[in-house]
This record gives C-alpha cells, structure tokens and sequence, in this order.
C-alpha cells in the first residue's frame, strides 16, 4: 500500500520527519499498551520517503552507481559494444580473466547442452535439478583442487554465505578469525553465522597468533582468509596460516576467487602456486610427500576452499572443494544450496569446458602475467600510483570518489577505453581506485595504448601520483619508504614453462583425473 | 588441518565426547583466563567428527538425500534420460512448468546471444557486468508484472533474502508478519534482517489482523507472503491482505515464484490473475480504475513482487518488481546484489525470450491447467490422497519419509516414472508427498500412465488412501468433512480462452510495453 507522493524531496523529508515523531511517540505507545488502538493513529509511515532518502544519500555522498551498458563481444575481444553496437571500446577491467568466456571449446560445449538439455535445470538438485552435466563439472572441480570432492552454488558469494552460516548453526562453539580485507560474501556468512569472530590485521599473522592464542587447543576455530585480495591484488601466505591452524587446532578456510585460473600450474590457485614443481611434475595427481621435498602440500592442508565459475572459468557460479564429509554436510543441510534452482546445465558444462582447457593450457597464464608486468612496469615509469601488490591485479589508486569517476568517463569518453572506477562499499572511502585486469589478449601494443591515455587523464584531471602521495608519506604501500615490496607469485623460471612443461596426465577424462587426485587410482 | 581418521564412526564418537570434555574444561580456562596457555591443552577439536555425525543424523532419520541423475531432453520433452543414456524415464516432477526451457524460440535465443557475447558476464552489474540482455530483461520483467522497474539476481532465494536483509537494516522499527509456509528464502531473509516478526497460522487474516492492531499505524510493517505455495498448492487471498495493509499501514510482499508464467491472462502471476479480464483487455497496458469497475488493481497495491526465471521462465535467477524507488534502493545496498557476478548475458536472453513468449501464449497456460484437472480427478476416482488445492500443484500424501522414497523408487524403477519423494526440511515431517507438476506436455494419455503407476505403488506399499486420512479425522484436508474446497483459480470461462482472445499488443516490443505499462505511454 505504498502511497506514490509527487512532492519535492524537501517535502517529504519534512514529512518524514513528522512521521518519525508520530512513530516515536507511537513505539512509545506501543511499548506500554501492546493493544493500542491503531486507529488513533491517523498516518501510516512514509515508506516512499525512507526509501527514497536512502537512494539520496548515496547521491549526496558521490556512491551512487551509475552502471555502464557494456556487451562484451565475443569475436573482437577485447572490445566490447555500448548501447549503440557502432560504439566500441576496450574492455580493461573485466574478471573474465583468461577471456575463456569467449574461448570456442567453451562456447561449443555450452550451444551442445542447450541443444541437447535445453535452457534450463527445471528444479533444485533434489528435485528434478541434479543432472550429469552437473556431477561432471563438480568432478573436475574436485579434480582440479585435488580434493575428495566438491559442490556448485548459485555463486560464491552464496557458497561462502553457506559454509559460514551452517557451522554458525552446527559448531555454535567455534570462533572465527578472520582477515579484515575478506570479501563482504564472508563478512556476511560470518554474520550470518552468530558466532564469535576476531579480525586480524590485513596479512598480520603475529595479530592472528596472539587471538589464536586466547583459546585452548581444543576450541574449535576457523580461520577465514583468501589467497588473493581482489581489490588490492594482495596475497596471503598459505603455509604460514596453515603452520598457525596446525598448532593452534583451527580449521582453514581459503577464498580462491581471484586466484583460480591464474596459479598454480595447472589453475587451481595460490595454494597450488606454492608447490608449483611438485604439482607441475604430477600433473592431476596429487604428489606425495617424497615429491614435495618431505613438505606437505598446501592444497592438502586447507580444509575448505571456495571459488567461483564466474570469473576466469567465464561462466557463472561458485563452488566449494574439501574432503567428502564437508561436502557432504553442506550438500545436507545449507539452505542456500537446498532451496534454490541448480544452475542451467549449458552452463556446468562451459564451466567444466573451461577448467579442463584452462588446466592445460599455462600459456594462458604465463600470458596474463607478463601482460601485467609490462604495464605495471610502463604506469611506475609515469608515476601513476598502483597499490603494489605481487599479482595480477593493476589498482591504480585515486583517492577520491567524484575523481575516480571522472577519471573512469574520461577513459571512456575520450579514450575509448573501459575502467569501472571503484567506489565504497567495494573499496573503503579514500581508497577509492581504477582497477586494470589484463588478459592474455591484452598485448603490450594494447598496453602502449593504455599507458597514453592513463597519463592523459592524469594529466588532464591534475590526479595524485606517485610523488603525491610520497610527499604526504605514502599511502597504502605507494610512496612509502618502509613499504617492503614482496616479489612476484610468479618467478621468472614458471613464467618460461610453456604447455609442453605438463605432464600429459592433464588432458585424461574428468573421473579418472578425479580417481588419481582423490587417490583412488595412482 | 582437519585430521583424517580412519577409525569407525563408532570410535570417533568417544572421541568426540571425550574432545567436547576436553573442551568444556577449556572454555571454562578460557572464561577465567583469556590468555591461558594453549600448549596446555593436547588435543584439537574434532571437527570431522563433528561433520560426520551430522551426516548421519539424517541417514538416521531418513531425511538423508539421494540426489537422482535427470537429464532432461529437449527434443524429447518430457522424457529424461538417467546414468545410462538409453535408460529414459517421463518427468513428473520438474518445476519448468511450461517446458520453456525446451521451447526452441527460448535456445535459439540464449544460443545467438552465446555467440555474440560468449558464455558468461565477466563480472558483477557494477564492474563489467551490465548489459544490453540485462537491460532488455529487466524491462521484459517490469512490463510483465506493469511496475516501474525489476531489479534481476542470482535467483530469488538472493533476491528474497536481500530484500527483507536490506529492510532490517535501513528501517530498524519494521516488522514483519509472515504466513507460516512461507519458503525458506524469506524465512532466513526475515531472520537476517533482525527485524521483529509475527508468523500468523497459514492463510489466516483473522490472525493476521490480530497481530496488525497491535501496533500503531505509524509503525513501519511488512506483509509477506506467497500467492501459490509450492508444496501445498494452497493460495493467499491478495486483495484481502491488501485491504488490511490499507487498514494498518503495511507495506506488502509477495513472492509469486510458483505462479508466475501459470497465472493471469500473461503469466503475470495470482496478482494479475485476480483482475483477469482487465488486464486481458488490456493486454500489456495497465488498466484504468473504469476498466477494472472501479476496483484497484492487486498489482498496483503490492509493493514488492519476486519471481522466479528459473521455473516456468525455464531458465535461472530471481527478481524484485517495484516502483523504480525500492529497485534503485535494493540495487544501491543489497550485499547479494552488488558483490555477486551477474548472469550469463544467453541467461538474459533465454529468460527475456521465454517471458515474451508466454505472454502471448495463453493456451500454455490453460493446457496446464486442464492437465492438471484431468489428473486431479483420475487420482481422486481411485482414493489417492492429494491435498486439496485450487491450484496447479498435485502433491499425493505419504505422511512418512521412508515410504515416500520407497514410493518414489518404485514409480522409477518399475514404471519409468520420475516423481521425487518430498521430506523434510522442505515439507515438515510426517507430511512427506509425492509432488506432481503436469506440464502442457503432459497429456491425457501420458496421466492414465501415471494414474496405473500410482494405483500400483499404492496397491504394493499399502499406502493409506483417502478413507485411511479419513478414519484418522482428516489430515491437511484429505478426509476430512469439515475441510470447506476452494474453487480453482481458472474458471471454466478463463479455461476457454485461447491466444487469439488476448490484445494484441502484447507481442509488441519490450521498451514500448514497458512505457506503456508504465504508464509513460497510453
């Protein structure tokens, strides 16, 4: 019974504020006699008015969205059309990592299922929803992180709600600890889940430990981290948490959404990346302890990783793989994976086309990497600001919401290039940042391109660089003198491994890659 | 750093009560000295398990589930095929309630749109994500239901939680009174919104206006409930849940998920349904007050529609319908909006082409329900018990877990029939049923199959019938002779009309019907 007002804002926000007094001394009412006649009240509350001053505010605080119309094609990537398909630009700022979106193996594969499966699933996965397609691509999921199994969600950000939420619900004893850069999905499951929760520092294990260490060994505990920060490009050092939940007796939990495809040799992520040699040599079976020089495997060490189709998967949809029993106990109880509709088979199958691709393919990544490192290395030569990191992702730091825009209409307007400007609540105010994610396809001539019309829109708006903000001493790592740089994830010596470096073992058939990776077969 | 255990599950238990003793003993440590060794204690918590026993507490109680393999065929509509791919059984089940997802016009559409824009989004609405398909689908959405404005999300499990989640915390004095069956998704919205909540005994407006007239009118409120509930087939009363919303100041919320595409003259759902004529002559514009004699129309007083493109719009997600406020504020705020990747652009395109579609193919819909009706009377001839409703669902009663899957079995092993035995927590326990979804494919021919089938598991598990419920005093309203029958939603005089009797503007473009339903254009 909404009322539809057509008064000036100035209006109704005086007349929101009447309603306030009248639902005050309401409440009031209320609170004393819980049988108060509601028609001595004469005016219902001004939900137009909330709603719309909600709206207002992010107007007025320059976080208001404005979404850019953007069709990426498939067939001249990396451009993409806008609202006029005549008027095209580059597309720098796309999750589609490795472009697989656009790639013919997965596009086929994803034509195939609706040909043959049509549009869509029909049901949850318990009723009528729970399909071959489906088992299939959870079992390369499985495979490709080496774990006993694994579950597909709506997205991550549901996945990672879900886990939080249902040990909230089964553990109420546990304590999280979690890193204060995690993505708002794990905020919001850790929420969610009612249970106690520390926030350690951004990457401070020291902090971690000294919160760990208030508890007895055998409270149970969750440590919640990811492996790259995808605002900062940021990265977690997995063994060092790992040794930390060992001796403290806490599970782990690591977010991979902005790591899978990306490390690791064969895409499975950081936690892969840092066995790099004892994967590569054992293919998609998991190396033994004597392979990985008496260390145990990181990816054997996590107890629970999420991670997302949706990104350098190029589908949609998220994911978690850990042991049998953990999937199975989410698979049982969490209500975001009972009551929802499983995803369209088309699309587990371009994810599943996606992974297995991906997986032999490391010229993929070698790719997207030296792309990287060629414009981070041409933006530090122009002292434009990039929050340095030893990752993919390409931060360039603004500061200032209206200018972040400003710089982002810019590129587009006059450049013809397309950077989403990152505002609050993706990013904290004052660290508002262009955020440049490179491809494989964004090749150093694209980058030249690039690189004159980010000094262009410095130039023009007057921004901040690098200097700047060393004179104001540093920011977030930029202009800092302290500020000691970790070197890249990726070495010079895994940047010249080429497809040939596989093992063979990468191209067999999903369920046999899965009965290798979950020891099944050796 | 879960621990992997190899002793039985007999063993791990002592384990866990001795870990839990272990435990407590700690957390009292813990309570008195915060900072108490952790080396002092030896063993960590056992969280397999933990895990473990929770899996088999539903193996125990006969809710553990068993996910059937269903591929469902698109040329072959509406068979599937299971593990084996000549092992083909007929679908009874699916919630693709008109086959659009195998309707060619709805896979040529998402296929075209896979080989122009790839195969998925590449990022989230603000970063990448949006896009003409995106756009063209919103409006399809908001011309359906004639509202200002439709906001897509990952499915309406996200769209419903958002919604109440994001009232929790923008109107802190809200409450929420909700009919008891509503779906998981608003129920764990509500909880996530921390707002206060009344749950009024299903369908009862008595108790609602209760519950209401304790409050004063300025107290902000939401009614929130469903048009047609899924397991039960039973429907609210929307006009008369209106007049109390006007009478008390309420906002309303109504989740049109399993009616949307089977109700109303355009597959608008219960809430066009109920001023069917009008908007029949209307076709996509809304009707004047004169047009609907002076009644308001039922879309017009709900404040928030969420529906579904994943049943009868055969493809994936959910969506919220509102003036152009509440989707601007859901888009700005809502965590499950804004930090998740958007659909695959060939999803938009499916869903719009599917939306489109129904709209002007009345007799989809009425063949369902003439279907349904057909079926409905052949159960009832043989005294199979079917909880009476005025809707599309036919859920046949079992009452017990173990016979419900035994039954569903059966109906798949000896009869080639695919019907999912229905168990808690989606139905409560002790009502475990058969649920059967008739489509427009689902023929005469093909119920006198089905009705064998079911007299003869019926027959063989000695399955109670309706004179059993009835011996018993009735249950849900099978037997029972105080139980007053609704009259179906589709009157005869509705079930007669074909395509050729809707306006013919509903085929018109999408951007024109939505000013015109919008009430830009007349």
């Amino acid at each position: 019974m909404m009322r539809r007002f057509s008064r000036s804002i100035v209006a109704r926000r005086s007349l929101a504020s009447a309603a306030t007094a009248a639902k005050t001394a309401g409440a009031t009412a209320s609170a004393t006699s819980p049988l108060a006649n509601a028609q001595t009240q004469d005016s219902a509350f001004d939900y137009e008015g909330m709603v719309e001053n909600e709206v207002l505010k992010k107007r007025q605080d320059k976080s208001y969205r404005f979404f850019n119309n953007i069709n990426r094609l498939a067939k001249e990537y990396p451009m993409a059309h806008r609202q006029n398909e005549a008027d095209k630009v580059t597309v720098w700022c796309s999750n589609d990592y490795l472009a697989l979106s656009k790639q013919p193996e997965v596009m086929e594969a994803m034509k195939r299922a609706v040909d043959k499966y049509g549009a869509g699933a029909g049901g949850t996965r318990n009723i009528a929803g729970h399909n071959k397609l489906t088992m299939q691509l959870e079992a390369e999921i499985a495979a490709l992180h080496k774990k006993e199994g694994a579950l597909v969600f709506s997205s991550c950000f549901v996945a990672n709600d879900a886990v939080f939420s249902l040990f909230g619900q089964k553990c109420k004893d546990m304590v999280i600890f979690s890193d204060e850069l995690n993505h708002a999905s794990m905020i919001i499951g850790m929420k969610h889940s009612g249970l106690k929760k520390h926030i350690f520092k951004h990457n401070n294990l020291a902090e971690l430990e000294q919160m760990l260490q208030q508890y007895p060994k055998s409270t149970p505990k969750m440590i919640a981290f990811e492996s790259v920060y995808s605002m900062a490009g940021s990265v977690a050092d997995i063994n060092k948490i790992c040794d930390l939940a060992d001796k403290y007796g806490a599970m782990t939990f690591l977010d991979e959404v902005h790591a899978v495809g990306l490390y690791g040799p064969h895409g499975a992520g950081v936690a892969e990346h840092v066995d790099f040699e004892a994967h590569r040599k054992a293919g998609i079976a998991s190396p033994t302890l004597e392979q990985n020089n008496m260390q145990k495997l990181a990816l054997d060490r996590i107890d629970i990783i999420t991670g997302t189709l949706g990104k350098s998967f190029g589908a949609v949809g998220g994911y978690v793989a850990a042991n049998k029993n953990i999937v199975d106990f989410l698979r049982s109880y969490a209500p975001g994976f009972i009551f929802t509709t499983t995803l369209p088979p088309a699309v587990m199958a371009a994810a599943a086309e996606a992974i297995r691709f991906q997986r032999s393919n490391i010229d993929l990544r070698t790719a997207q990497q030296k792309h990287t490192n060629y414009l981070k290395a041409g933006l530090q030569d122009l002292g434009i600001p990039v929050v340095p990191n030893p990752s993919h992702i390409v931060p360039i730091l603004i500061g200032n919401a209206d200018l972040a825009k400003q710089a982002s209409d810019m590129l587009m307007e006059k450049h013809k290039i397309y950077v989403q400007a990152i505002n609050f609540p993706t990013v904290a105010r004052g660290t508002e940042r262009l955020r440049i994610t490179p491809t494989p396809g964004h090749t150093d001539d694209l980058s030249d391109i690039m690189l004159d019309a980010v000094e262009d829109v410095f130039s023009e708006l007057q921004l901040p660089r690098v200097k700047d903000w060393e004179a104001q001493g540093g920011f977030l790592g930029i202009g800092d003198p302290n500020f000691v740089r970790e070197p890249n994830l990726w070495t010079a010596k895994q940047l010249s491994y080429t497809n040939a470096d596989l093992n063979p073992n990468v191209k067999h058939p999903v369920i046999e890659q899965l009965e290798v990776s979950s020891g099944i077969k050796v």
